[in-house]
């Protein structure tokens, strides 16, 4: 794309209204707009690295056989009355609204509920389990201070599976899939070697213990106790002497780090099936409890923890894969009409360009190349034409290499 | 995939509280379930489907210079009163919530508003224009009755695209570019040739007409007045012989008929960004207005028309380009190392196929890719392996054709 074309716009100025880190420089590098505390919009580049980030999780949910749906945002009273997860004294972060009739209704802040209640349409035997099914969807919690930027939103976007099954050893077969596709999502995000599974408190209605995904960050709201050569941890909310036998972890050989949670994944017994009345009939006819799992990954608070964390003083640094584009174009002098054919030159080979054509000084085209992150810039000058050679510089390591036109497209 | 994976089956009952065909069929089918009334959640075919419509839509709006966004659902309620659009007197389907603090919001039903509160941050000189903006996004509308299934939703998927722009030479050219672009994406739907530019009125604060796109249709809900030759339309609203001359029509030589909407386009004047206090400076230094447009597809709503529109007493039959699969795959007999055998190589070449691999007698699979409307069906028998053929029916026509394997992948 023409930067000239793009409607957004860098900004200088540091956002006064914000504290934290990713959302001032979302905003300042033109990908996201505030519309107030916890809620924002994506602009072009914005939403293109959250698409990416989808793409990458949805990859992932597919091959261990996930089903994509997408469940409404709009949900009725009487559905999470049954499972008591209605009154505000329950769940203290709903949003609620009324039908013209006057009929209670909340805005969807998880969706076991609704997905039980939607496959209990089509679960009644044995033959039609296990199940797998996600959705990619906006969701929203009242929250009452919200000042994480894309970490912690009141509207945000989140991929949540379910998983079903008949018996407890298939529930553990399918949580241990669900694990191991987490982990090659943040393998994936470049996240993988800082990111461990952590153990934390698995809820009123389980003996077990919850798994979270925690990166490393000095930022981090959490504090785990990491056994580094296990690449296991366990939550500073639940590190007691027995919960350590429990998990097989030795107190000596843990280190305490500050974390940032970018997944979860729950058992959940029977809780929501046997509350909403959904069993299953064995090979003998008889009805059985459906055991249940959940797993949550946050895709615009990744963005956010990704933002936050590749971030330099120059501004943001995007892994390859989720980058908006993966060249920033410039042409410094009077070197128009080589950098336009290299533009298009790298568009027909499928390369996304984000061609900086705007009337402006070389510093700001260079400044902006870095508060945007993008993963490469391409500078054509007189210089670099003279030698038939165009120069690539490296946004993450700042390494430089002169290159003639075709080893780009084959570096690429 | 394989159908005894899809958690998803089809249904010989007609559900008792849908009214509308579409929404009957696409239930049957297994393609959505309804939450509430006008509120719907997309199961996997069904939101191939939806995605399906959605590419399209997408790439017809980035080729005329569209740049897509994702504005939010939550509104703030003083954005909307700068409009008057807050008060439910003045707009009767507002969903509104309330932050925890109290302060109200609302479910975005349209977003003129928050776009150009958006784009106020980056437009300031006339080298910022002209912008075409979009985004594909869930609405709330809060009808009083929602008994058309898909085609009336208080939840529901919509494109809106924003044009601004700085004179109105420069507003028509726009707005005429983005009614090319909807005749095309009628066109790639299959319905270019049953669907008519409509003239409609253009609200109280412009003297042009609005323009819709009516699809002709038995079941629709609008009259049209047409002019085959001309393939422009008068909605019944505004036919009058006042009208007729504006628009050049000749009344003998219109034809009136029944049609469904499926996009409407608004020139919105000043009205949004004088509210809202949008300007932009000329060459001259003068601050000067900015001239909107707008541009709705409802692309839910799209999906239940073509499902309607297509659907024959056997179910529903859906365009190649948005089924959500080519093929529906049956093995009749002791068949299955040479079904299954077909089913990898259709694969291999990227042909989505539904593999009917289940334990059920071969005339539910029949009646199963009719219902689901999947435009081919292959069929592989001792009979046709004999011959090593295959037999290839169109779910459209009906037509029956023996080819070889590699004749069948040739031909798709």
């Amino acid at each position: 794309m023409r930067l000239s074309q793009l409607f957004t716009k860098t900004s200088k100025t540091v956002p006064a209204d914000e504290q934290a880190i990713n959302a001032k420089l979302l905003i300042q590098a033109g990908f996201i707009h505030k519309e107030m505390a916890g809620v924002y919009a994506y602009l072009p580049l914005g939403l293109k690295v959250l698409d990416n980030i989808k793409q990458i999780v949805r990859e992932e949910m597919n091959a261990i056989g996930g089903q994509e749906v997408m469940m409404t945002v709009l949900q009725p009273r009487e559905l999470f009355e049954k499972t008591d997860r209605w009154d505000d004294k329950k769940v203290d972060n709903w949003f609620k609204t009324k039908l013209d009739n006057g009929s209670e209704l909340g805005l969807g802040f998880t969706h076991e509920e609704p997905i039980v209640n939607t496959l209990s349409s089509y679960v009644n035997s044995y033959k039609d389990l296990p199940i797998f099914v996600y959705q990619i969807q906006t969701k929203f919690r009242n929250e009452k201070r919200a000042k994480s930027g894309l970490l912690r939103g009141r509207e945000f976007i989140m991929k949540d599976m379910y998983s079903l099954a008949r018996t407890p050893a298939e529930h553990d077969e399918l949580y241990e899939r669900a694990a191991t596709a987490y982990t090659k999502v943040y393998d994936r995000l470049g996240i993988g070697d800082i990111t461990y599974r952590t153990a934390a408190d698995g809820g009123v209605f389980t003996k077990k213990f919850s798994d979270e995904f925690q990166t490393l960050s000095p930022l981090g709201e959490d504090t785990i106790y990491l056994d580094e050569a296990k690449r296991l941890a366990i939550n500073n909310e639940i590190y007691t002497d027995a919960n350590l036998v429990k998990l097989g972890l030795d107190k000596s050989k843990l280190v305490e780090k500050r974390a940032v949670e970018v997944g979860n994944i729950f058992p959940l017994e029977t809780k929501y099936t046997n509350a909403l009345g959904v069993y299953y009939t064995d090979k003998n006819g008889q009805q059985q409890p459906i055991i249940m799992g959940c797993y949550g990954i946050g895709i615009s608070r990744l963005m956010g923890v990704l933002a936050e964390h590749f971030a330099d003083n120059k501004g943001l640094v995007w892994p390859k894969n989720i980058a908006p584009a993966q060249i920033y174009l410039i042409g410094i002098g009077d070197v128009v009409k080589d950098t336009t054919g290299l533009y298009e030159k790298l568009q027909q080979q499928g390369i996304e360009v984000l061609y900086d054509d705007r009337d402006v000084h070389p510093g700001q085209k260079f400044a902006d190349s870095e508060l945007m992150g993008i993963p490469y810039r391409v500078t054509l000058s007189e210089k670099t034409l003279s030698q038939n050679k165009v120069e690539l510089t490296n946004r993450s390591s700042g390494e430089i290499k002169l290159l003639t036109a075709d080893e780009l497209v084959a570096r690429l």
